[in-house]
């Protein structure tokens, strides 16, 4: 009889649960179920009082029902034995933390507290706390903290830092209050198993923790505020734990709600974006793995720790045990090629386009498909959003240098398609650069479907592309925690490794460099990188400048 | 009785007349005449031999119809006493020119050579000799040749010296039967009075002609091509004057075609954009002239030549005698403009200027019409046709910086409108800097009639700008030269200096520099100049590489 695990993808929107034969890692069946609440980004939820701009709230409740909906879902489309469900996995955004009791309730659930919005768990896409990221950034510059290198120089606002400080200052009830700051995902294996442990991914990329250094210290802490210095010790749980590891059983409650054998192993939980690198097969060190979407996330297992130029983060353990996993990360790319395709691309081409019953992107990129590298005359850099890796700098911004009255929509399609291809060629150098080795690209993400995109990367960075095989490769990188969690005594795995190699479908497709474009670009490259440094690295500062002046006149 | 002057205006597709009253410059009659066979650039009249790509030519004969049914249709519509007109002044393009025979006869107009594509009159726009004008330009920089500055170290493919060797290398035959080689605007004045001169303003600023230094050298001439040397000696008219000079008086044969007096003065030609300077009403130092159209031409007379950078010529009595008339240049303006609204504006701003019954540019100008300096947070380098002044560098591209997500249309249309304003600065101070001053701006052309873009300019330059009042002001300035060649004895006027005085309309409107705009303008004109002189003075020569890049690419 086949064993099985179920994957849960905690997303923005929705969870997705994904059931997995655990030998072959064949998806039997999959449900989504939308949160209710949604996000939360207006109003509390029984109250009328307006949230501020930039917050961004989600409620337990409704991760709790999401999975139990989705789970059965999932379990009667299959109309499999129940009892062959060896394991449950979760991947989940992050940073998306809550305050919560000793006893695991969250704060918001409280009477005394509902309606208070520092309560409720804040999205990782909740930025009311950048004032408290920029000082939090520069009290660890100011002191020299060793681990601020590590996060590319910046504390985002998104993590758990800026997020717990920004409730010490605003809600100072809440914070003292508050026994736990815990992610949402290892407080829903909390609830299912009883036991509290903190997942190694979420914290160490969104919560500055170390393997080997632990967290930031009581003295830091100190200085942002007083009384801050205890949240580490006294608040973040302290048995940090790999993805995978069995944190603990289903208890008989949730095992009766979820119709699912007590005792079902749950494993401890990874990020979302990080879950895809094992669904996109890879568990071992040399294949850059990108996840392609409206910006890009890079990851890479390395067998050592080292000072990576602009790097989001490294953390050990952090998606296989054994390996340092590294983040890198472009921060628009699919929303830049919205931009273009929306602001900047003129009516022949979205008449052409709803003619051939296509999209405009889908239209450029045919007129573009054409075209040779470098032939537009163009060449961009890709910092619409800022540079996120390799330069962390959030202050920079596009540029487009070539263009002549003919110069035309395809070819600055073209060139963007290009740029963000430069920009991915960077990051690998900042690796090997390390002598942290890239052997290989495995992509995921929707612009895997734009062949001319994928080939101009594989050009660009001179090395073959595999385009993961899986349909929902964060939900089946969550079974194989699942799975993992079970053992092999349970008929699931012993190690990632293992599962992966098991579980992982093949590519879709490959794309190879063609020789002839990778040494076009090579030159091309080298006037890139120019630009790059120029722009980048303060031989101008004028992109500052521009955005300074700006704010400043828009205040004004 | 008053007294009257016509002015002929010889343009690209069609030639107008405009009669003037010499004493107040008031405009009685107008007419345009299209040149029936209009610009030739697909087959020469009668063959069906296509011509080579980039040519463009025209028919003399198209020139003299169009004189002579203008002068009537202005004569009817007046009903003046045709013995009050006292002279006839033109405006021509340049360089136009013809090879004739000794006798005036145009070599096209004789059966053996009609066929011949090169006996034909080459239109200014006429880029057939390319590699002619290279070759001239690195011979004559190669041998230090001290004429070779004054038209900012570059010789245009439009003018007379590519224009002829193109002739003796591709037709010597051509060459040989060629007694003259005259600008159409002389061999108009030849055809009318039965003299021939060369009108200083062509020959200076086209025909390589200076006050002091007389032509270029036989010597030099040699090295471009064996008999290439007589070339001025032999066949260029050497009585150079300058405009309004009378030339003669038409002959009976003329007076009696155009019914006007026999004895009619007729002044030496004027270049069209040229003579939209006296039109403007400008006719001493001190006042920069801008006609803004698909490019913009920019003219100051001064009272000393100086090596100012990038100029496109200096010429002594090019416009007013005494003085020396400076042109510069830019590129691309209103075709940077028509550009950017034809290939990168999205459907909904055509859609909105639809339905509000304006031009895309309207449209685009009313959004950015709030807008203050440089808070699109964008800055431009406005050379989409390469810079002519002050760089003279053709391989220079455009180049935009400063783009975020949140970029939209009509902040890219301001930053092209400032950027074009930061162009135009740039030139004045190539003036300024070698203390040639420039105290006001009077401006002409389709652009003025936007009020958002002249309020730019005037804050840029930190300068009052005046719109010249002058509807046709080539035309009026062409009626001016008539008026001085008829001189104050016979009613007209005995200098240009009083000519401008009495016949130039008030300006229609001025554009005073608001204090505070400048100073932000100051602020961001430093950041310009600094990508200014990176891209366009040698710190990148990214621009040149991808251009170069571009040609290959599209030649494999």
């Amino acid at each position: 009889m086949p064993t099985y695990s179920i994957g849960l993808d905690f997303g923005t929107e929705s969870v997705r649960a994904l059931l997995v034969d655990v030998s072959t890692g064949e998806a039997v069946a999959t449900a989504v179920e939308s949160y209710a609440e949604g996000v939360i980004d207006e109003r509390l939820p029984g109250t009328t009082s307006r949230l501020p701009p930039d917050w961004a709230l989600q409620n337990p409740a409704d991760w709790l029902t999401g999975l139990e909906r989705t789970i059965a879902a999932v379990l009667a489309q299959s109309r499999i034995d129940p009892s062959a469900v060896a394991g449950i996995g979760l991947d989940f955004t992050s940073c998306t933390v809550l305050p919560a009791h000793a006893d695991g309730t969250p704060l918001c659930e409280l009477p005394a507290f509902s309606a208070e919005r520092h309560a409720w768990p804040k999205l990782w896409k909740h930025h009311g706390a950048q004032a408290q990221a920029d000082r939090i950034t520069a009290h660890a510059a100011a002191r020299g903290e060793r681990w601020l290198p590590r996060y590319g120089g910046r504390i985002s606002s998104e993590w758990l830092l800026p997020k717990a400080l920004e409730i010490a200052e605003e809600a100072p009830g809440i914070f003292a209050a508050a026994d736990r700051f815990i992610e949402g995902a290892d407080w829903v294996v909390w609830r299912l198993t009883g036991s509290l442990a903190r997942n190694a991914c979420a914290a160490g990329y969104k919560g500055t923790w170390h393997k080997r250094e632990g967290d930031p210290s009581r003295d830091f802490l100190a200085g942002l505020r007083p009384g801050f210095e205890a949240l580490y010790a006294a608040k973040v749980p302290h048995d940090v734990v790999a993805p995978g590891t069995a944190v603990g059983r289903l208890t008989p409650a949730w095992a009766e709600r979820l119709h699912l054998p007590v005792g079902t192993a749950v494993a401890a939980p990874i990020i979302d974006a990080h879950a895809a690198v094992l669904g996109g097969g890879v568990a071992a060190p040399g294949t850059f793995v990108m996840m392609m979407g409206t910006s890009t996330c890079h990851l890479l297992l390395a067998d050592a720790e080292r000072p990576v130029e602009g790097m989001a983060g490294v953390v050990e353990d952090g998606i296989v045990p054994g390996y340092f996993a590294y983040e890198s990360g472009q921060a628009a790319v699919g929303d830049l090629f919205a931009w273009y395709a929306h602001h900047a691309v003129p009516p022949s081409y979205h008449a052409a386009a709803a003619e051939q019953g296509l999209s405009v992107q889908a239209l450029l990129t045919a007129g573009a498909d054409g075209l040779g590298p470098g032939s537009s005359g163009l060449l961009v850099l890709d910092w619409w959003q800022g540079n996120r890796s390799t330069l962390g700098r959030s202050d920079l911004s596009g540029l487009i240098v070539g263009a002549t009255l003919s110069t035309r929509a395809e070819e600055i399609f073209h060139a963007l398609v290009e740029a963000t291809a430069f920009g991915t060629r960077a990051i690998i150098e900042s690796y090997t650069d390390q002598a942290l080795p890239v052997t290989s690209i495995v992509a995921g993400g929707g612009l895997t479907r734009n062949s001319m995109l994928m080939q101009i990367y594989a050009d660009v960075t001179g090395r073959q592309i595999a385009v993961a095989g899986a349909a929902q490769a964060s939900a089946l990188g969550a079974a194989m925690l699942g799975a993992v969690a079970a053992g092999a005594g349970r008929g699931g795995h012993d190690t990632l490794t293992e599962a992966v190699a098991r579980m992982a479908p093949a590519p879709t497709r490959l794309y190879e460099p063609i020789d002839a474009n990778t040494r076009e670009y090579d030159l091309l490259y080298r006037e890139y990188t120019r630009l790059y440094d120029y722009f980048g690295r303060g031989g101008s500062e004028i992109m500052k400048t521009l955005r300074g002046r700006r704010r400043r006149v828009k205040q004004a």
